[in-house]
């Protein structure tokens, strides 16, 4: 019996787009009955991330596990967040579920150690990511040497998540901001980038970019289609 | 109070992330809690609606049922369906539920009507669509003209709809095809375009397209978001 997969979205919802487009678009299928039921609560209720680990913002949880609820109610057979900040919370709301999260940070650390054995990785993501160290655990048993960005170039980085992405803004006006942002990383002795943002594959997908990259959003959805039984294209 | 979207998908699952982009990319919002939420069920074993319609093919109902009680369990306060053939099977949805569907084709037609008075429209849609006359009463009720492709155009649409964006192939090889028909459309008297199945937005978006048209997958998005009381951008 194949499987079902649950998206716990919202955050943002341009990002649980990408991830549902990348799922769709990576599952071996000749025609619509051979692709996953996917359920979605596209939760845009759900407080920010960030500014809860940060800066004593509201609690996302309480509004996550709404979204959860709804997935369980729906039947979906596991639950998967395109939201990279998010999965600082991930241990509060697997305990409160049967369901098995797919986390999205080892998914990403594995492929990492495989496609660039030795290389040195730039974490790309939210100030909340960084400062919370949601990769770091994954990072470092996959064996993963990383650099993050610094202060300026994390200021930069928030601009183009929040300002520009999440705010559904014209992407284009930024392709020169975006590529020296990672010419200035690469200059500081990154060999790849993890777009550890769900808003940054988005980025890279319309503006191009300077160096490889690891794209957790789609090895999530790889990870997802192979879970529930189904052949990635 | 705000109220939500549901989304009643899955046929085809790229349809349903095309919807899913437009509400989001036309939702007045500064960030992520500015958005509506949205639930859909991408329900991929619901049975094809012109085989259903045109040659005895499974009943795509009862699969449509489960997905709608997925939405209700949800808490959803209205239905979409991004697939124009399944609007044939409405009224059967519509009897089974006190959620209120927004149906396409009266969207479509309205938009029509206002958009270009007088004008003739081409109605591009599977055959399903066509036989079985979805768009047809709406269109007379407003006043809407139109032609429909002859037997050779339907065949070739049915080639892009099916064999190409449904089986997620390449869409580029494709440009001279779709500029070919439209263009051969429009030598016999079509002066806009309702792209009247959720695949043709999406080859549209990346093929161009030779004269203008309505889609109704967008005039679909913006209507469900006035309904949930926010703006359209």
């Amino acid at each position: 019996m194949k499987k079902t997969i649950g998206i716990l979205g919202g955050m943002g919802p341009l990002a649980t787009v990408d991830l549902y487009k990348k799922i769709v678009l990576s599952t071996a299928a000749d025609g619509d009955n051979d692709h996953i039921r996917v359920y979605i609560d596209g939760n845009s209720a759900i407080p920010d991330r960030t500014a809860a680990i940060l800066s004593g913002g509201p609690d996302p949880v309480p509004e996550m596990l709404s979204a959860l609820r709804s997935l369980e109610k729906c039947g979906a057979d596991c639950v998967i967040m395109p939201c990279n900040t998010a999965h600082h919370f991930l241990p509060r709301l697997q305990a409160e579920t049967a369901l098995p999260f797919i986390d999205m940070t080892a998914v990403t650390a594995a492929v990492c150690a495989e496609r660039y054995p030795g290389k040195r990785a730039c974490l790309l993501g939210t100030k909340g990511t960084i400062a919370a160290r949601i990769y770091d655990g994954a990072l470092e048993a996959a064996g993963v040497d990383f650099l993050v960005p610094n202060g300026d170039e994390q200021t930069e980085l928030m601009r183009l998540i929040y300002d520009v992405v999440k705010a559904s803004k014209p992407l284009e006006p930024e392709t020169e901001a975006w590529h020296e942002l990672l010419t200035e990383l690469i200059g500081r002795g990154a060999e790849y980038f993890i777009l550890a943002c769900t808003e940054l594959p988005i980025l890279a997908d319309h503006l191009g970019h300077p160096g490889p990259f690891v794209d957790p959003t789609l090895e999530l959805a790889k990870a997802a289609i192979r879970f529930c039984g189904y052949r990635v294209k």
